[in-house]
């Protein structure tokens, strides 16, 4: 536990079913005044019918709309200045971006590049960026990476085989729409994976040495909403209500993140997306059971927090028990989620896992997070496990 | 519970023992470049040193900074204006509140009167105020009202004896500081007042007809810290771990309040401020029992579902024995805490009582948010039951 903490959020959250068919109000809690628009999105997401529906709305206020559907999954630094020279001749009043957290990162970027006179790769790390951007409205089309409410954005570094944070405060929307609507249509495996990623979000801080009595709240209800409908979500993916606590769970997952920090898991995850393209949801999910396997000793009594708000029936059983019980769910769930357990499948040989670790054990920002030190050899051992 | 339900609040929250003095550093987060800073307080709680703490360290910075000591308690639109005067002659790059709700709201008040050409009583009401205002760092000394994470300020017109709310997100902070060093001095009446409104706060927007995901969030987890820590805060009120619970506990519920709204026990509050100059949390938590006795039988599901979070053991009990235990406790604590329950001591007689109500009858922005409608005669019992 942290003496000091802290906590960071979205302005404005405006969340239920149908809440995105209210834009065309709900635009002006940014602004009065928005005169021209720019959404960002990917094809996928135009083909459902979603940026037809924003742009729809904001015409009929007489906004001006531009769209831009160019934004790549897990999108490089020449991606995004890519999208920033198509875009920046024009003065928006206000971004929008609607999809995963591709999408959602990139429009924080795009916002900052907007408004600070600097290349993408001069605003890498922590507190890099000078001046507030353009006002962005984020709108997540999965549940989640919880971007739509972290000051993080991450981008690939294609020449150093790498994934690397731009943290700024400046990253923060002005207004984020959370409607469950958009995820029904969600793919089966996409579900799993994103939905098992806000929970590693959530899981992590809560485990986390930054864990903090803010932190713990958002984590332990992004658990409770999680557990009770990741499943149900996935086997069952028009349900509503199921989508609406994921949702909403994996914001909490986004908030928590924001206060505590994640760890091992996403250090570990992150050589995974840059050398071998696995989607970040991916690989935090496949290596969420082993990774915390591996935790167990050192944070015993927090995990056995975590067994009740799961759901758990856990009364009696003493810490480590309770604490083998969420391990064992988080496996079960691993099976019956089918999240893929072999990085074969990927391009992963056995002689690049040396090389892995050496870059996972470079994301110390995260790894000092971790409730217990892992050596490069024991990186090795967490990779390989995932080698069939 | 709303099917579209929103959230906002300050943009950074910073939390624990000794963050106060962390400022010099954490007042960057509001912009790199402060030049000068206006400092809104109390001589009372400049005169216990805190005024002088943040003076001192933003001096240190070379930030140029000036004092205005002169907020009344529960300010009037006269008082707010006159400190607008003395103050507006000079441009601020940020402006620190530092007390309880008064001069929160205040600081509220002034950040947006320096922005936009407008007087306070064309600013009374939702949504009244066109432009953001200078940024502000809120910085709570008593726990509370959670003003410091409420997009609302209140403000006393004497000439129609009534208190009325400025609401808009222009008024949420860059900034919240929240050190429970700053209440370990509050007196025990403060204490005791300040504490039960925020649990009125958490438990109104629990039971409120706009209660949702969000704030129940919200509203629960503060029911839990202010339930485990009040009695301690009033008994030894230099326990730090109890005064934090109550800080964070308050700020939830200010962020219950954003989202879900306060009900009945707040609209029958301000008219005894307004005519009576009854501070804010005093009325509040002479009410609170007895306007939750009256709603008792139309929200008993919901308050059967404070009673875990309020530590009571109620296993195997029926919703409404629950609901009557979470009421008992409030009595409860209503006698240990010493709360007021004698209008007379504020010079209420009986012919005051029916003006009182119709009053109250007129705050309908909160009388909706009741799980039960309240007739004026029924206001005008609950006020009786106050008078001796």
């Amino acid at each position: 536990m942290q003496p000091i903490y802290s906590f960071q959020t979205a302005k404005q959250i405006i969340a239920g079913k149908e809440s995105l068919k209210r834009l065309k109000d709900d635009i002006k809690l940014v602004n009065k005044n928005i005169k021209s628009a720019l959404i960002i999105s990917q094809p996928s997401i135009s083909d459902l019918g979603f940026v037809g529906t924003i742009k729809e709305q904001l015409e009929d206020q007489g906004i001006y709309v531009n769209i831009n559907l160019d934004i790549l999954p897990e999108p490089t630094v020449e991606n995004i200045e890519d999208v920033f020279q198509q875009t920046s001749n024009t003065q928006y009043d206000v971004l929008i971006g609607i999809g995963g957290g591709s999408v959602l990162d990139t429009t924080k970027i795009l916002s900052v590049l907007m408004t600070n006179d600097k290349q993408v790769r001069e605003l890498l790390g922590t507190d890099m960026v000078e001046k507030a951007g353009v006002p962005t409205v984020l709108i997540p089309t999965t549940s989640g990476t919880g971007a739509e409410v972290t000051p993080n954005a991450i981008v690939t570094i294609p020449e150093e085989e790498l994934k690397i944070g731009i943290v700024s405060n400046h990253l923060l929307p002005a207004l984020v729409v959370l409607d469950p609507l958009l995820t029904v249509g969600l793919p089966k495996p996409i579900t799993a994976a994103t939905g098992m990623d806000a929970f590693t979000h959530s899981l992590e801080s809560f485990i986390s040495n930054k864990a903090n009595p803010l932190s713990d709240m958002f984590a332990l209800e992004s658990i409770r909403l999680i557990a009770s409908s990741i499943v149900e979500a996935y086997e069952n993916g028009s349900s509503v209500e199921a989508r609406e606590k994921m949702l909403v769970g994996s914001m909490y997952g986004g908030m928590a993140l924001t206060s505590a920090g994640t760890a091992a898991v996403h250090a570990l995850a992150y050589p995974l997306g840059g050398k071998f393209k696995i989607p970040h949801g991916v690989a935090n999910s496949m290596l969420l059971p082993h990774v915390m396997e591996f935790n167990l000793d050192a944070c015993t009594e927090r995990l056995a927090l975590v067994a009740e708000p799961m759901g758990l029936a856990v009364s009696g059983l003493s810490a480590e028990e309770k604490a083998r019980k969420v391990i064992e769910k988080i496996s079960e769930w691993t099976a019956t989620l089918e999240i893929p357990q072999d990085l074969q499948a990927y391009g992963v040989v056995e002689e690049d896992i040396p090389s892995l670790a050496v870059s996972a054990a470079q994301v110390t920002r995260l790894l000092n997070n971790n409730p217990k030190k892992v050596s490069t050899d024991e990186m090795e051992a967490i990779y390989r496990r995932l080698l069939g």
